[in-house]
Formats: structure tokens, C-alpha cells, sequence
């Protein structure tokens, strides 16, 4: 098959700038996805790009967008004949799609993935993939609040990471070309082990929106006129908490089911904190509380060194 | 004495559009005491700006920076001849600041203030103050996590809300002009009980700092490696924590204890609501979490429909 003989000729390809994939098929098209599909149309990536999504509508968006040249909800037929598939469904959708398309995958075929918890992912997807068929599981550690396929952009994941999560015995090649894919979108890759990686990500993303989450939901529980005030009012810090708390609630469900050891860890060493500095504010203690507040304002300096402001 | 002329005269020359004040004394010149300086003279709303501060070298800047005419440490000698006194320092100092400027305002001098509490502003100033002085407690909802002289621009309040608190009794020519110099700024004015302020602040203000504050500490008392992929992966949610959590010390510490209460209730229905979703992830349901995190994101629609976004 023509595909085949592609991925076999691809490194020299890829040397010379030309397209890294022949046919890519993307499982789900939201704002991670149709962004990667821009990217790879952008750049001359790929030779073909079509997607697969639960709803009809979502495809025949696809395609009025122009992202795919094929969209259909039969996520078999997509992947048929793709060297490259990337899952951007809510991880809770993965074992089953696994299960339905590893009938359909082409030999050589890399299944990789945009997902925030990454040990769910071996777990779901690996045990159903076919020998010859390769797994590197990716995450691209950019978004923005908003969602769907008409809210992706090429540049999203412009000096962001990508964090790849190759399990042991990872085929080598599949690997260099997901991370040089990634590269070419201007990610800074980073390879991490599984298990490490949703340690990392508890704290730096799934902890920080499970509290905007909950502080959106304890304002709205307020009566009805304090409700309005609180939108009225929320320059004051809320809103930053609103526009987290916006983000695709399937995808964030998702996240938390699938990371929950992690996630219930992090949450018991935060409430712990929280409740020392709500003693240090009943009984007074003014000095507990500006230490903790200049230690804080360091780590401020930290990300905008780090280009991450 | 000429200032007490051009109080007389103000109404006449407010209409007109000229200055709304003869001399105007800043104590205090951070974030927003300059942004206010930059914008009264930016709009040629006062004849003089003068300002107080703690240390000389925030004196001297002041000075450098063209934000006032004269800077002194003594703050008791700026309020003199000042028909507008406006208090931006942290909101601890206001008990013993009050008590030092009291001997030297000018009869029917308005005293204001720009602190993030207001039941303790009325506490802690108005006790001071002679006889026709008048207090009219002010807290613009605007702000970055930015501090000092440098760090204000005349812009800052414009389309933000101003919170105007004037207790019972206060005088209505007082809070009139008040009221005109921020809607000039560019700011909404809404007026409230300073009980009633101190509870909705609370909430969208006071609460998601201290939660920023906790989770950035949280995240630093994790050993040292971790802690730099913290901040290298901070785009995923953490960073718009660490930028809250960069706001001034010494000012949140004096705004958490002179909201206490308030500040209490919050955390207390907080922290029940984030047990909540713990036990719901705990035990795998998904649908409430999916509930509560739809109902989330409406409410960012509300906050960008009252383009406070």
C-alpha cells in the first residue's frame, strides 16, 4: 500500500522539509486537534488529513472548515490507511475507540494522543493495538478556555511543551517522529515517564482547575442577587478563576477520573495548607501570612523567566 | 487660606470641566495611588498632587517619576492645605495614619481611601477625624499583580467598577465629587453598605487570592525538582494562579486580617464544596462532576457578557 511505502521513505522526506506523514486521521476534532490539523496543513506535514467525530455535525464542520479533505463517524474507515492517528477525544472515550479502530490500523501505523493524564492511556489503549502497530502517547501542554473544532489555531502550541510518554520497548522511530512532529509546530518536547508525568500535571493543571471549578461553583451556590454582584465585581480575581473554569467539562471529567490518585493526593497536601492559613487568619498571625505571600510572589519570576507568563 | 477658596469654587469649576481639586495628598503611592496621580493629572483634576510615603527612596521616586510636586515622609505636612486626602497604603496603617493626619486636614477636607476592606476603614479612620472632615471610603475593583510607583497608569480604571462606601450620615457634596473623580477615571460607580462590600469582595476577591496563595505555596513545598516543572509546565492552569499569588504582600495580609470574618464564612463553604468533588472523584461520579463543571462554564459567559472579561 502506498502508505506504507510512504512512512518507509519518510526520514529522508522529512530531512528535506516535505511532509513527515501520508495520511493523518484524527479521532475527535476540538480545539487540540483541529489546531494540529491547521499546523500540519500549515507546514506541509501531511499528504492527507481527515478526522472522525461522535456527532455528524462535528465532521461536516470539519470539513466546512476545511481541516479535513474527509470526516466521517466511523472512526474504522478514517484510520484505515493512516500512518498517523491521534486521539483527541476525552480520555474516558480511549479504551473503546482503541478497541474499534486496532481492527482497522495499518501496519506501521503510530496511535498517538493529546491527553492530560497519560498512565490511563497505556492502560486503555495499548492492550488493544496490534504488534507493528506503535503507541506514543503525547501531551501538548497548551489549550485555551474554549472549544471545538472553530477554536483551533496553528500557533497554539507555539513555545509550549509537549510532554511523550513512550512506554518501555517504544518503537524508536515512531517516537523521533511524533516528537519531530511536535517540534515543527514549535513545542519544546520533554519525555517523562507515565506515572510521572500525572504527578506533574496533578499539581500544574488538574489541582488549579478543580479549585476554579469549585470556587465558580461555591459563587454561583449564593443567592441569586449576590450571584449577579459576584460577575459584577469579578475584576477583582474571580474572573481569572472563570476563565479556567470554562474549560470542555467532558474532557475535565475525564482528567479527574483518570488521574484520581494523584489528583485526591494533591487535593489532601492543599487542604492542608488551606486550613493552616485559615487558623493563621482566625487567630491573627500577620506573619505566617506575609511569609507565604512573599515565598509566592518569587515564584511569580519563576514562570516569566521560564517564558510560561 | 487659597485651598479653602478653591473648595468653594469647585462645583462651578467641576461643571466647567476644570480641576475637581485644589491640592491632592496620596498616602501611599503604589500600584494605585499612581495610577490615580497619573490619571488626575492626565485629566487636569487637581491644581497640585503631593504624596506621603513610608520610606524617602518611594518618596524620591515619586518625585523622579513627575507624579507629584513634593513627597514627603511626614505625612501630616502634605495633608496640610489638602482638600482631598487619599489613603493607599496597605490597610493596617490606617488607624495610626488617621491619627497622624487628623491635627492637620483642612476644614472640609475629603479624606478617601482605596483599600480592598471598608468596614475597618470606617472603624479604624473615622474616629479620627475632626468635624468637617469627611470621610467617604472608596475601593476601585481594579489592579495587576504589579506594585509600587512604577508600576500604575492613568488607564487602569477605566471600565472597572469603583465601590463607594460613605457611612451613614456622610456628606453628600463630599461623596458627589468623590463619585465624579473616578467617573472620570473611567469607572462605574455603585455605592454599598461597607458590610455588604466586605461580603461580595470576599468572595470574588479576597478568596480566590487565598487560594492562589495556598496553591502556589503547595506547589513550592514539593521538593526541589519538582518544583522547577512546575513552573516549566505552568501553562497548563497553574501560571494564572502564580500571577494572583504575585500580589502585594504586606497589602493582602492587611486585607485577610480586617476581613476576617467574612473571609471565614467563604473558606468554611469552600472547603465544603471542594470535599464534595474529592468524594465525588473518590468514588468514580462522573455525572456530578460533569454537572457542576457546565454550570461553571456559564457562568464565564455571564462575566464576559459584563465585559469584565
Amino acid at each position: 500500500m502506498s502508505n506504507e511505502l510512504l512512512v518507509e521513505s519518510l526520514p529522508l522526506a522529512a530531512a528535506g522539509g516535505g511532509p513527515l506523514f501520508g495520511r493523518v486521521a484524527f479521532i475527535g476534532i476540538g480545539l487540540i486537534g483541529s489546531s494540529m490539523a491547521r499546523a500540519l496543513a500549515k507546514l506541509g506535514l501531511a499528504r492527507e488529513i481527515v478526522c472522525s467525530a461522535r456527532s455528524q455535525a462535528t465532521c461536516d464542520k470539519a470539513l466546512e472548515l476545511g481541516l479535513v479533505s474527509q470526516a466521517s463517524t466511523d472512526a474504522g474507515a478514517m484510520v484505515a490507511g493512516a500512518d498517523l492517528v491521534v486521539l483527541c477525544s476525552p480520555v474516558g472515550t480511549y479504551a473503546d475507540l482503541a478497541a474499534r479502530i486496532a481492527p482497522h490500523c495499518t501496519p506501521g501505523a503510530i496511535v498517538t494522543d493529546v491527553g492530560s493524564v497519560k498512565q490511563a492511556v497505556i492502560r486503555d489503549v495499548a492492550p488493544h493495538l496490534p504488534e507493528g502497530v506503535h503507541l506514543v502517547p503525547g501531551h501538548p501542554v497548551a489549550g485555551t478556555e474554549h472549544s471545538g473544532p472553530e477554536a483551533g489555531f496553528a500557533e497554539l502550541f507555539e513555545n509550549r511543551w509537549c510532554i511523550l510518554t513512550p512506554p518501555a520497548g517504544a518503537n524508536e522511530e515512531a517516537v523521533a517522529k511524533v516528537a519531530d512532529m511536535w517540534r515543527r509546530f514549535g513545542s519544546n518536547v520533554e519525555f517523562m515517564e507515565a506515572s510521572h508525568h500525572d504527578k506533574v500535571l496533578a499539581i500544574t493543571s488538574h489541582l488549579p482547575h478543580l479549585i476554579a471549578y469549585t470556587i465558580v461553583g461555591t459563587a454561583t451556590d449564593l443567592e441569586e442577587d449576590t450571584k449577579s454582584e459576584v460577575i459584577k465585581f469579578s475584576a477583582g480575581g474571580f474572573r481569572d478563576f472563570t476563565r479556567i473554569a470554562a474549560s470542555d467539562p467532558v474532557m475535565w471529567r475525564d482528567i479527574f477520573l483518570n488521574n484520581r490518585e494523584a489528583v485526591l493526593e494533591i487535593i489532601q497536601r492543599f487542604n492542608e495548607d488551606i486550613t493552616a492559613l485559615q487558623r493563621a487568619i482566625r487567630w491573627g498571625e500577620g506573619d505566617k501570612l506575609e511569609e507565604l505571600f512573599t515565598r509566592t510572589r518569587a515564584i511569580r519570576r519563576g514562570v516569566i523567566d521560564a517564558k510560561q507568563a
